[in-house]
């Protein structure tokens, strides 16, 4: 049996001036398989109306706030409600809305961090897995084919032991106090009571420490840091360099910044082990380059029958015609809502559709912080 | 007044197997504010069905062909009715269904080449000024923020006089006679009469054309060209360079391949002019090169505020986050329908809104081939 | 035996102001087993005897023209005479030093181009012939190790058969018309006279040509030339471009500009066959860039264990740290001394010593232009 | 009054199988103003006696160890004796000779790290003022014309103040226990008596040290360091990395690695200030990349009138036309025999000639070790 219909999803926070909210929406309606049905877009109800509106929602599915929305899709037939919520508020409202979905039986991605401390974390995992329902925390990163690949190669051995991680993120765009100019993005980010206390090491660290993690599948044993707030005035970090040792003796540096001038969003890996090294960034995502120990490196392009089969599901498009972020973004929702799907038509999702970052993964993240 | 609803397309081809149905297909759906409603989806009645299927469509909408998609639209009441229509047929199957569209009143957007003769091209151009529509052809790469900014660099005199250009496309994916294997992206591509007698000349010859075009506004006045096929026993040329005399004097190179081995999609353009020069690459398109003559080179990076207002709208997300091949076709549809907007809004279509390539810009493809 | 002695060597040209005579004298004395002993280094006496004063030569050993340092060697007794000649003049006073110095048994070293026509050209080689002297032209980018490596892949198939070659070499030095303000280098370049008739095409497409034949040894059968001059009053042509075809079927293209404004030595070469396809930058010397069809790119680095023996012979230093033009120039001369050497010790060079540009590679470049 | 002949040097240590001790000659004669006229160039009488046949010395000047060289020298008048030594032994024989080269008033160059503990520092510290003499390390990479415009950006403020310092040295040729299988290179580095008891750090983390204090200026206050050992039973560091503090609040990261699979020697920097940034990485070290604030980046590129002077007089040839290892190395020996050639000629050296690495670098990188 499949299911002839497309999932519905309503979303949480990603109203107007957001970034992350209109980026979630891309990502989950890239298949033309999925549809935004309802929202409770800001916590400003004028705000949140406007921004309904604007995507030319239904009105009834309008809502002022994320408990309204909850209490109408709950009065609805079970065969009218979303299928699915996605979250996309600050940190610090993640964690209220993601439980009472999960308790009520629907299915949630939140983006990351997926809370802001170990308690939220350990309680959400606990409801999770009471409730049964799939749980996605939106470490786009991850959804690169070539990330897959990466994972892929360290996985079959192909470096031998990994030894030596580097990861960096380093940004610039806090460069400025614009927090102080009300700039919305820097507004949240910085104000330790809506990001949860943390800056860089929240907003970025915790995506290196998540690729790293999915990359390598190593476990941070001990750390050195230097969290250095370099803006005067600003109360959560902005520079962030640690010295990482993992399980088993490999090395590791994760080095973030959001005040790195010239620095737009470097984010970049490199992995070191016995027999072979990998390197991949962001800003070239649809090339993998691997250093066999005695031979000539390689480079391994996106859309080649020699890659891998989750890096081959992840890709949308021919070999030489690039996929760039809401595709990676996207593969983190075509994999969550397939599973979904699975589920509705009452199979075991594959192991390649289960391949999204999980409740457990959020959590993992909120420990590193 | 601001129109609010979604507005509508039906597809004619680019059902299952498509690569460029579907691309269609997410490029004019990637702001969510324009929706798939009909469908002619296949030549093969069965396949169209199924491909409707595919994509959830209400099955009274699921055509056997365009002729059953025309005469339903036109049954229904205006108000219902799709607003444009798109064509990712093979490129002898465009001429029909665009001129009928055209001549009932509908917007059309149709894949590149348009058409394969100026008759055909000279024919359109006369029903969509006599029938006062919109029509797009989908030069897909004018759509990158970056390429926006290499016409305005040169429009606005960075580089002095442009003197001398070289448009690149080298691919290898028709290196093996793989059309004899039935592979259906090559058949109709290599068949002279799906084709339109032209082989890599009209299926990326036209792009590296319109590309330069669009750049530097140049107008070729005479060309040297070796068209040349190398794979045994294809019916249509795979390799192709020519030696370009532009009006003015400025002199130009092209080449396009198919078979040229490891290379995937390697468009690339190079301008250069009395002052400066530039470089725009296909596989790094967040990235121009600009080279003022006596001064460093500058990279210009997509999404930053030295960018012109053409780059600017183009650009769906912040500086260092790429962007990639579905962006910016989705640019060439969100320009083609923001324009339609307008009309339904009953306003004139800024200069912005108005920047896709037009009927005008298929009729040089067609008379370039 | 082996000579206990550095070789040495006189020069002809090169003084004061002379780029390209220092750099012969670089390569020459690179390895510590060439000493320079005598010069008429320029046209004009006095400049003559200033440059050699600049170089320390004795005193005996400065003289005011070539013929004067002609008759003073074969005044000497054999065991002290130079044992080759260096001529660094401008194009056209190759041939007279050139033929002299071979007709009294010396051999010669000339920059390329070797001569200015084909009548010169011919004579060289018969005299070269008759008095069995080693003849080299200072067609240095041949001397890159990875250009040998490119032409190793190339001879060892695997590449299959070579069907597209690409050349560039694109500069903007020329871009004013600074011959008009008494810059040397441009001076003599852009006179007809001294220049032998030709501009770009002498000066830079005879490289690219060297290039193409010693990577590919593909002969030209035809070809098709745009020649052009695009600074305002200049007598010779500044950038040109060709389609060429190859004896086989294989096609090429061919283009050198001394206009393009913000190129500094672009020099690139990309080839292209039915199994592979290569490619190699002058300003990414070090790398040779390795398509196999349907395989993962590669990047061959100098230096590695797994490059070939002509390749290795070229390497002065450990991988990873670069080496660059001096280096190439003076592979040249290391293989054109070794090879006097060879014959000094009374045995054949191996191939590998052979390895350098002979008379006959500069009189197919004469043909060329 | 200038100097009409070559000055003259001898060598210590540097022999056949010396990597280091050919590229110091190459470095010396590079400009062909410099010549080596004796040597002692190895520990093993017999191979010092080859070593000095293979460079045509003569008899009389190849010596069996330093002692004999000095006393030969001091027997000569004072007209004929070397200018200056050369030392190119391992890091643990530098001392000894330097000292008493230093004190009988010949100037000395020493490979670098210049010695193995302070205390040999601080006595030829005070040995070099004593006899006023002077006294150059080869830090090689300071020597590149990129690196000196690095520094200049720097120093005049181009960047704004400087808050992050990220330098990089990954290598792998000690990714196998090579010093088990007697290569030479390893054998000495490895073995702590010879290399100081430093591996990573002495070897190559001084160069990392030296690049980022001769770039930025700022002075290490405190650090956090993880030094380890990944190659079983090998007596020193081969992967090491740093967290930094400097004077005035700026952080660091250093990393360097000796087995860091397929890196071959990627030293590279990257300097954060608060208006701008820049990077250089060794292996494209004619590129300079600026990323001022708000604005494209920009790529410098060696041999351009932009340029500093220190750069412009660190440049032998032409942009374009790259520069590398051997001509970065030769400048420390073009300025350190400019300025014993200026002594000669009873004048001061200009600032630009006083350019290269001294006693006081040595002594600060044997500090920091």
């Amino acid at each position: 049996m499949t299911v002839q219909r497309k999932l519905r999803f309503g979303q949480i926070g990603g109203g107007r001036e957001s970034f992350i909210g209109a980026t979630h929406r891309r990502a989950a309606t890239f298949d033309g398989r999925v549809e935004l049905v309802a929202g409770a877009l800001s916590r400003t109800p004028q705000k949140a109306r406007q921004s309904g509106t604007d995507l030319f929602l239904p009105v009834q599915r309008i809502h002022d706030n994320w408990q309204q929305m909850l209490e109408h899709e709950l009065a609805l037939p079970e065969s009218e409600r979303i299928d699915f919520v996605s979250i996309a508020t600050p940190n610090h409202a993640h964690f209220a809305p993601a439980l009472a979905f999960v308790e009520n039986g629907f299915h949630v991605i939140v983006d990351k961090p997926m809370v802001t401390n170990s308690e939220e974390a350990s309680a959400l995992i606990a409801a999770v897995e009471r409730h049964d329902v799939f749980f996605a925390v939106s470490y786009n990163y991850t959804g690169y084919p070539m990330v897959k690949q990466a994972q892929h190669i360290v996985q079959t051995g192909q470096l031998g032991e990994v030894q030596r991680v580097v990861v960096e993120y380093p940004q610039s765009w806090l460069r400025e106090k614009i927090e102080a100019e009300g700039q919305k993005q820097a507004l949240w980010r910085t104000d330790p009571v809506l990001s949860g206390k943390v800056g860089a090491v929240g907003d970025i660290g915790t995506h290196g420490e998540n690729l790293m993690s999915f990359i390598t599948g190593l476990k941070i044993e001990s750390l050195c840091a230097d969290l250095h707030t370099f803006v005067p005035g600003r109360q959560v970090d902005d520079d962030v360099s640690l010295l990482l040792r993992f399980a088993g003796g490999a090395r590791g540096i994760l080095w973030v910044s959001q005040v790195a001038t010239g620095e737009e969003n470097g984010l970049n890996i490199r992995v070191y082990g016995t027999t072979g090294g990998l390197r991949w960034r962001q800003d070239e995502p649809n090339l993998l380059h691997v250093q066999p120990a005695g031979k000539p490196d390689q480079v391994l392009r996106r859309g080649n029958p020699y890659l891998c089969p989750a890096a081959a599901r992840a890709t949308h498009i021919a070999a030489g015609l690039n996929e760039a972020f809401f595709e990676a973004f996207g593969n983190i929702y075509l994999n969550f809502t397939d599973t979904i799907r699975a589920r509705l038509e009452d199979r075991s999702p594959s192991k390649l559709e289960s391949d999204f970052p999980t409740v457990k993964d959020g959590a993992r993240g909120v420990t590193f912080m």
